[in-house]
């Protein structure tokens, strides 16, 4: 074994426990918000045919995408983004699938991205999406889903931007442009938040449009008002009580994907500035790519979920007691571990979330060092003279206190705190 | 698109609603017990750099890994269990990680195994393991973290066959055969209770091994008695206060995988006769591997969670309530939707599972039929005669009962059921 090998790929990483924790916690909060609202959970594989992924993310997609043959010579692609799969469940399983289907799917996905901070090569996806429906109810409910699921967590200051692909349209018309020149003009514009409209220009002119184009697009969104759609979402957002403060018509927003097609829409949270941790749309031509006749409509979103974590991390917002243990039993030697497992099998049993030191020859020292560094808040103590009087000491490791007393004060104590 | 590629690729699933929330219960449960005995999740990548699995699971293992080349021309691997991914972590962070490390990891493994029924490509393991000790403690440790697992997940009769592979090495020695050569061996008595004795035997001498010495093999596992270190685990078992009737001695138990090197147990449930639930044992060799120099002692086991997922079905072990939602809040007509946002919003607020139809066009029979085909026990109406009296109309679904009564009421009809 080569010890330079010792390592994870670039752009994968490990989650050591206490991190694996964190990543749990928002997993069962957001499953729980998701659920609370009848989305139900949907798992695709990892792998498909690449004939399934490829060509619905647009050209940086198939570029980015994990490919490679099998051993039987198919070609298969690991999985992009969880809404392409939504699209080939809805059309393989037909009327299996009660309409509108609200799922959500909480899955990794792989992107042979440049690995910078924080982006990654593999990433857990958190999406809800409902399918069958082009009612502005159905953009409003998963937009509700978002903000229910933020507040859930804990952030209180966070802003959705909503615009509508159907704005560009307008422009796209009157500048007669083809479809691939608009795609591609709004995949630019969709930099503007991060580089600014005068670097847009002039990346724009480099990709062929001219100054006078770029000026009538900037115009025609400058003075551009929310369209119908937006204002149905807008009504019923405000019917669910969802304060305006929380909301925006954000006519420059364009989103990266391709296979949107009128609702775009994202969330930025105040105080963290790293982009937006929430984006998604509505996509009414995705699904019919694969039923090739009929089309079917769906909207939906994915939180990015590493930015989400981070987002918690910076304003403080994870409970203080992720930790998991709340006591661990040592060991005092090989003939008295018999009274250290049974008193712990008493805890558990009593519901005490408990640790037994599974090494018996270990120092009671190396034992306490453990629990300090695992931060587990208690330990006991069975030695020889606690155990002939069926006693136990129990130790609290922050404040140092010890005292030695029978099991059911132990477990009183326990409970108690 | 291909119609034909509307599919999965063999031995690859979906999982839609009905059994994607089976898997989260198990998956559930097995967190919580995992978690009250101290256990910290782990994650690692699906990827590695090939040579991180290569020649850890013998030569089947390397033959049915999933390995390919990435677009920097790295020679990868997807994961195929967590043990040796668990191996590489221990040895890659070191002191970061306290000992003794008792982890868990629920995550896909991939294997290009040849598709048959039970048998998948993709499938979830769920792991749990003690790193640092060598103690019997631990083995028994784990051993009970799985009896108490099946228990929780509501299995009544089931037993733990337990061997150790120090017995192997007693005929290996009389018989003075070459490490390779007993490998081989082991593996083929692992089929003893698939294929039986004559047949097991018959394919040894296929394998150039002499009717005489799998007969002598055969005798002196019959003679053999309980090693001292099965003795140890028997005893903490029983001070764990796990009956007898758990848990025996199987001098033919074998176990495929090459890295154990002393425990070896596997559990099989009384009235599920498709394969053993769970395996493991005692591997003090693997994460040396990754050391090179100390080596590193560990034992653990894993779930094959799809046969845990089909013996819960067998046995009806599955709850009645999986179902999320409690309610749907139907939609009358475009001009009443407010209404029905505003009770939905409601009845979330109180914490009632709520799912709102999120299309207004959409006929009332055709959303009570939606409600009836996911299994929803109760539907809201508000029509204009409710709206006008700030009442609702509440059916149950089951029964066909329904009554139309004011908000008060409906929350405690709800909340009541």
């Amino acid at each position: 074994m080569d010890k330079a090998k010792i390592q994870t790929l670039k752009g994968f990483r490990d989650f050591l426990p206490k991190e694996a924790k964190k990543r749990q916690y928002v997993i069962d909060v957001l499953k729980n918000v998701f659920g609370s609202y009848g989305f139900e959970p949907l798992e695709t594989p990892a792998l498909e045919y690449e004939e399934v992924l490829l060509g619905k993310y647009g050209e940086e997609g198939d570029k980015l995408m994990y490919r490679f043959e099998d051993l039987g010579g198919r070609k298969i692609a690991m999985r992009y983004d969880q809404t392409v799969p939504l699209a080939r469940v809805v059309a393989q399983y037909g009327s299996a699938i009660p309409m509108p289907f609200k799922r959500y799917q909480m899955q990794s996905v792989w992107r042979a991205e440049n690995p910078q901070k924080g982006r990654f090569r593999e990433f857990l996806q958190c999406d809800a999406d409902i399918v069958g429906t082009s009612s502005s109810l159905a953009d409003a409910e998963v937009i509700v889903l978002a903000v229910k699921s933020l507040q859930k967590l804990g952030f209180k200051k966070f802003k959705v931007l909503i615009n509508d692909r159907a704005i560009f349209r307008s422009w796209q018309l009157k500048l007669e442009l083809p479809d691939e020149k608009a795609t591609l003009l709004v995949r630019t514009i969709d930099k503007i938040k991060k580089i600014g409209k005068t670097q847009v220009k002039e990346l724009s002119i480099k990709e062929g449009f001219t100054p006078e184009q770029i000026e009538k697009v900037f115009e025609e969104m400058d003075k551009s008002e929310p369209t119908e759609k937006i204002q149905e979402i807008s009504f019923a957002l405000k019917k669910y009580g969802i304060s305006e403060q929380f909301f925006e018509y954000s006519p420059y927003l364009a989103r990266g994907l391709d296979y949107y097609t009128s609702t775009i829409f994202e969330i930025e949270i105040e105080e963290y500035t790293a982009g937006s941790v929430c984006g998604g749309g509505r996509y009414d031509n995705l699904i019919g790519m694969f039923l090739q006749q009929t089309s079917l409509p769906a909207v939906g979103f994915a939180f990015g979920f590493d930015r989400l974590i981070e987002a918690m991390e910076d304003l403080n917002l994870f409970p203080d007691n992720l930790i998991t243990t709340k006591v661990l039993v040592t060991i005092f030697s090989s003939e008295l571990q018999a009274k250290s497992i049974e008193i712990a099998s008493k805890l558990r049993s009593n519901g005490i979330t408990t640790e037994l030191y599974s090494d018996e020859e270990a120092k009671l020292d190396k034992q306490i060092k453990y629990a300090d560094q695992k931060g587990i808040p208690y330990i006991l103590v069975i030695g020889p003279n606690e155990a002939s009087k069926n006693r136990v000491t129990i130790r609290n490791m922050q404040t140092g206190e010890q005292k030695t007393v029978n099991q059911k004060e132990t477990l009183e104590e326990l409970k108690r705190n």
